[in-house]
């Protein structure tokens, strides 16, 4: 890397954290390097929308060079960081490069985790990425594709059987989606397969939906949920998952498609910082984000372990990533100007979670809304935060389509589809 | 399969042709069912946007079921034809499935040709499904990505080198495509690469590009792409492609991005059929578009060699395949009612191309159009008919969109990058 001639602040991850740390500093007088791993900025709270086939990936990911493409003073480095030197302060990149920086802002998210099942992630993948929801997209289209064709009843039953595992707001609008792809979306499309013969299970091991909202709110979504067809396991752990079911207890569930959404893990980041780490692996940051020994070291989002009101950590959301973005920049503007600022403070606005085409539930605290209405707020929040990014409305646009008609225009199965007879049996096995 | 009480006429391939036949027959007394081995229906002409990054997948290509969903006698068929049996009336398909027929449509286009050079592809890839137009993208952004941080300048310029090899329609647009990619849209975000830095080349064998056209026509669209700094070299041979290189004769230009717009190779149905062929592997059709020996056996669009006026063979273009769809649609009809229809005449209504974001020519015949007007009338009619098939407004307004902005907004790099040092050198060498 060349020489900076101003403090050169590297932020690794251009996630909601690591992109509002970039743009908090555009008027400072630092060089930024955002360093990723791949090109672009995804919107992840949309992602399972592209797995389920109602909107494109570009529709929700915008290319990171682009994004910062007016900000004179950020350069994008696409490298994957592989070890951090605190001492030298550098990073060591997987290309060969090394980077040195003044100030460091990780931002590299979380991963999913399996519990230490790392095998089941090859039947029940998790989604995380742009590849992993068109790869799960395929994997749903495909099922309905060869249930299609299937004339054995039970085969046919377990290929049109969709398992979600982990009922948080992933698992119920990824569990919600799919009932309404295979019950709604299709229903027209397919001679043989009609749409009650498909069967969604959304397995959760807390007694109730979105165990993180009030009680009330709960049980709306519960109750929307049911009335999409969805049949809920509650209170249930999940024991096995295998390529042609998923055992719950003692009992199986013959099904080709099973979901992950249960647990996420940090990224390495803490390890690479040799930080001291909770048990999701996430780096235990000091009050002003930094790591215990490093004032120049911040850690921040689902990276980091930030314990806030109630000695909870901050969950992993959007909002407390962006908000702990803008206040490590913050807190780099102040140190260089020689002040030192307060602790950061984490300002909740509230929880949503969405359920099917119509529905969602909102926590605002005191104000608790459920139904149609916090679907529409659910819907403005989401693309006024998305057009924030990318200067479309495509997004809006393609959401109220899709509201009006049903209609999942994105139903592309990728790749060459195998259709060998030895491959038609063991998927239908 | 099933038995089918009414006469059974199977569609093989979901193209223009295929699609164009299956609907023709909505109200006739038969069964259609719809063989493709992909699940989506793709308007290939726009198929350079998403290469170039300026349109998703799913905005030029929507699933056959929901195309055909409102035909009730339409059956579609994600399978893969692997052989025809004329004696016995019935397609072998790679899952194992045999299916019989009554009537036989076979529209199963063409891939690309090599001309015997099939190792080129390696180096050259042809864009003829959407998994070939997303690697190609993949390997433009990369190339931009990977001069970003090239020291050398010697590799930079390879790197920032784009040859495309074929000067008819397809590498025109490609060509002018990826200069304005490269020049324009891109101009803002990088920091160390500038427009100018880079290099687009369109070698094209014959002395002019688009030779098929009037020659007034092919000097304005030469005249256009030059003003978009593309590089001609006509009348010009390759002579050999490689990772780091393309020959033109015994001059080396190198490239780390060449892409193969030169020739098409009709699908294998012929030799299924065991029909004669001409030298692109094309069955040679009869008047009403059947093989010789059988009356209900058709072969349409760009697998089939039909003689237009002036003895050439009509080109492998959308309106061609779609009148041959109707056209061996209304003759089954015709039959099955006794009647014997004309011979097939194929109407031409004009031959389009466009070059870039605001040119395009267009050969109506007796008027020749060119520049702003043209374009304008080139979109006007690629949205009409891709709406036609998709009840979408949102190519017209991607298309709008990135005329006003430049922008490209689905520029994204799937998969995982691979940064390896020695992948970097070896990309770079």
């Amino acid at each position: 890397m060349s020489q900076f001639s101003r403090p050169h602040v590297v932020i690794v991850g251009a996630g909601f954290g690591g992109l509002s740390a970039a743009r908090a500093l555009a008027n400072a007088p630092v060089d930024v390097t955002v360093i990723d791993k791949r090109n672009h900025h995804l919107f992840q709270p949309l992602l399972y929308q592209v797995a389920t086939a109602a909107l494109s990936p570009a529709d929700i990911a915008g290319p990171i060079r682009a994004i910062l493409g007016d900000q004179r003073n950020a350069k994008v480095l696409l490298d994957r960081v592989i070890g951090i030197d605190r001492e030298k302060q550098s990073l060591a990149l997987a290309s060969g490069r090394v980077v040195s920086y003044d100030w460091l802002i990780v931002a590299t998210g979380a991963r999913h985790s399996y519990f230490g099942k790392d095998h089941w992630g090859a039947h029940a993948p998790a989604i995380k990425t742009i590849d992993d929801a068109t790869a799960v997209r395929c994997k749903i289209l495909l099922a309905l594709e060869r249930a299609e064709t299937e004339t054995d009843p039970e085969r046919r039953k377990a290929l049109l059987t969709f398992v979600v595992i982990g009922a948080g707001p992933t698992g119920v609008e990824m569990a919600g989606a799919i009932a309404e792809l295979a019950h709604r979306s299709v229903s027209n499309d397919f001679r043989s397969i009609t749409p009650h013969c498909s069967r969604v299970v959304l397995i959760g091991s807390e007694p109730r939906v979105l165990a993180a909202f009030p009680e009330d709110l709960s049980t709306a979504a519960q109750r929307s949920i049911e009335q999409l067809g969805v049949e809920l396991r509650l209170g249930q752990r999940v024991t096995h998952v295998a390529q042609d079911h998923v055992m719950i207890g003692e009992e199986a569930i013959p099904t080709h498609t099973a979901i992950w959404a249960a647990g996420v893990m940090a990224s390495p980041a803490a390890e690479w910082l040799d930080a001291p780490r909770d048990r999701a692996g996430r780096a235990i940051v000091r009050g002003d984000l930094t790591v215990p020994g490093s004032e120049r070291v911040f850690v921040i989002g689902d990276t980091a372990a930030f314990t806030g009101p109630g000695d909870r950590p901050l969950p992993g959301i959007a909002p407390v990533a962006k908000q702990q973005g803008f206040y490590a920049a913050q807190t780099i503007m102040a140190r260089l100007a020689g002040r030192e600022p307060a602790a950061f403070v984490y300002r909740h606005y509230g929880n949503l979670a969405t359920i099917g085409r119509k529905r969602a539930v909102i926590d605002l605290g005191r104000v608790h809304l459920s139904g149609w209405l916090a679907w529409m707020l659910w819907s403005v929040v989401h693309v006024f935060f998305l057009v924030g990014y990318r200067n479309r409305l495509a997004v809006g646009w393609n959401l109220l389509w899709n509201y009006l008609t049903f209609a999942r225009h994105a139903r592309l199965i990728n790749g060459d589809v195998e259709f060998t007879a030895a491959d038609v049996k063991r998927l239908a096995a």
